[in-house]
């Protein structure tokens, strides 16, 4: 079995604790929380601590903070030798406190507040300084049904890059539709199912291959009806902008 | 029961044919082709024509062509006072031939060959210049399970422009993503998870309270180092344009 502690009560903490609660190979030992308002339910109060002095020896610790301050947790766990990891996308495995065994446990999905995640579908990038370590973390990643992926800390770098491509942006386009709707008294719900197989398509076809539209048909006619239509330089500007870059693509084919 | 002709053999036509099959209250009577390789195998061969003046008359004409034939193929219709819809997200109603009653039945939904839709998600945006016409073609979107909402040609032309975002543009960002993967040596299959539940968010948030990242956060350090990442200044600008989109949203609230 192994034991665990996390350092941290956000949205990846909380989805952790609760994919690790009752797995057979993991005992989940403590939870480290600055603000006892965050911590999940299905933590049991007394594996709750305030103090890094409270915090006992186990085979992991998981830093799960913001990106800003990993690097000041790490140097606060109060022992030496020990896996120290944390779960950031963007930071690099080196920003840990030299005094223990590095490593990165970064789960590649986006976390909700009170909307659960299916771990099963969730890939882990695993990274560590020691090919021990590494073994023990993809253990850790499967014992709650979650894809371990080796990724080093460039490759990293490179998937959050894509991640805010295929997340944050994408979401602020929703964000733009949403907002032509409401103008024009129209349902969002009604672009919900386009979405939905916007997504799913990516799934069986390459995103080449899925690539349709006025700018992948090179069809000036509808792109000119599209920027007259969009009143605001900002939009219009984010038109023009992926709309070139489709068709440049298209060009390189 | 409706008697449907359908003029067009593309992807919405194709999968609209394959929707009519077998209901009860559709007969689907013809389907005009002027390519035969173009034909659903679901179709069987003595429905298949290939001229206008085999067309017989029907309840409904489904024109479902590139838009840029729809007012040809409309006027070559051997009938008069006839009901004809166009299945155009951005062509308005008009755009018809004066001597029949004019519709617009326009499945909101992206298409892709061999891939099965499931219509019982597929929102119709139903436009006609007569209420009878309205409620016939109602009748047809609900046959197929389908969700019919009342939108005319400008809310249409909206509609249109969101969707541009929400799957042409979307889809886009895949790409971006697939080739920053490619070139790190990432398979592309790890970020699959992550755009699932992007899409899936918005099923149960608004895209505002959705929104996360770097550009949510201001967090300018991750987007300098991003920026840096990036090396193609096409990308770059795309990242800096829905950046900035993102910030300036942000300062709204």
């Amino acid at each position: 079995m192994v034991t665990i502690s996390i350092i941290g009560s956000g949205n990846v903490a909380q989805h952790l604790a609760d994919a690790f609660a009752g797995k057979d190979a993991i005992s989940l030992e403590q939870v480290f929380s600055r603000n006892v308002a965050n911590i999940p339910t299905s933590i049991p109060k007394e594996k709750i601590i305030y103090n890094y002095s409270e915090l006992k020896e186990v085979d992991l610790y998981i830093i799960a903070v913001s990106d800003s301050a990993i690097a000041e947790v790490s140097s606060k766990i109060p022992f030496s030798e020990k896996l120290v990891v944390h779960t950031s996308g963007s930071q690099s495995i080196g920003i840990l406190d030299d005094k223990n065994r590095k490593g990165v446990f970064y789960p590649l999905q986006t976390f909700t507040k009170n909307k659960p995640v299916d771990f099963g579908t969730i890939p882990i990038c695993i990274e560590s300084e020691f090919s021990d370590d590494y073994q023990l973390l993809e253990l850790v990643a499967k014992s709650i049904s979650a894809h371990p992926y080796a990724i080093h800390s460039a490759q990293r770098r490179a998937l959050h890059v894509a991640a805010v491509f295929v997340n944050n942006f994408t979401n602020h386009l929703y964000k733009i539709a949403a907002d032509i709707c409401a103008e024009s008294k129209i349902p969002f719900e009604i672009l919900k199912p386009l979405i939905a197989e916007t997504a799913d398509k990516i799934m069986v076809l390459s995103p080449s291959d899925a690539q349709t539209g006025p700018a992948k048909r090179n069809d000036i006619n509808t792109i000119q009806t599209h920027l007259e239509f969009l009143q605001a330089d900002n939009l219009k500007n984010i038109y023009k902008t992926l709309t070139q870059s489709i068709i440049d693509d298209g060009k390189k084919l």
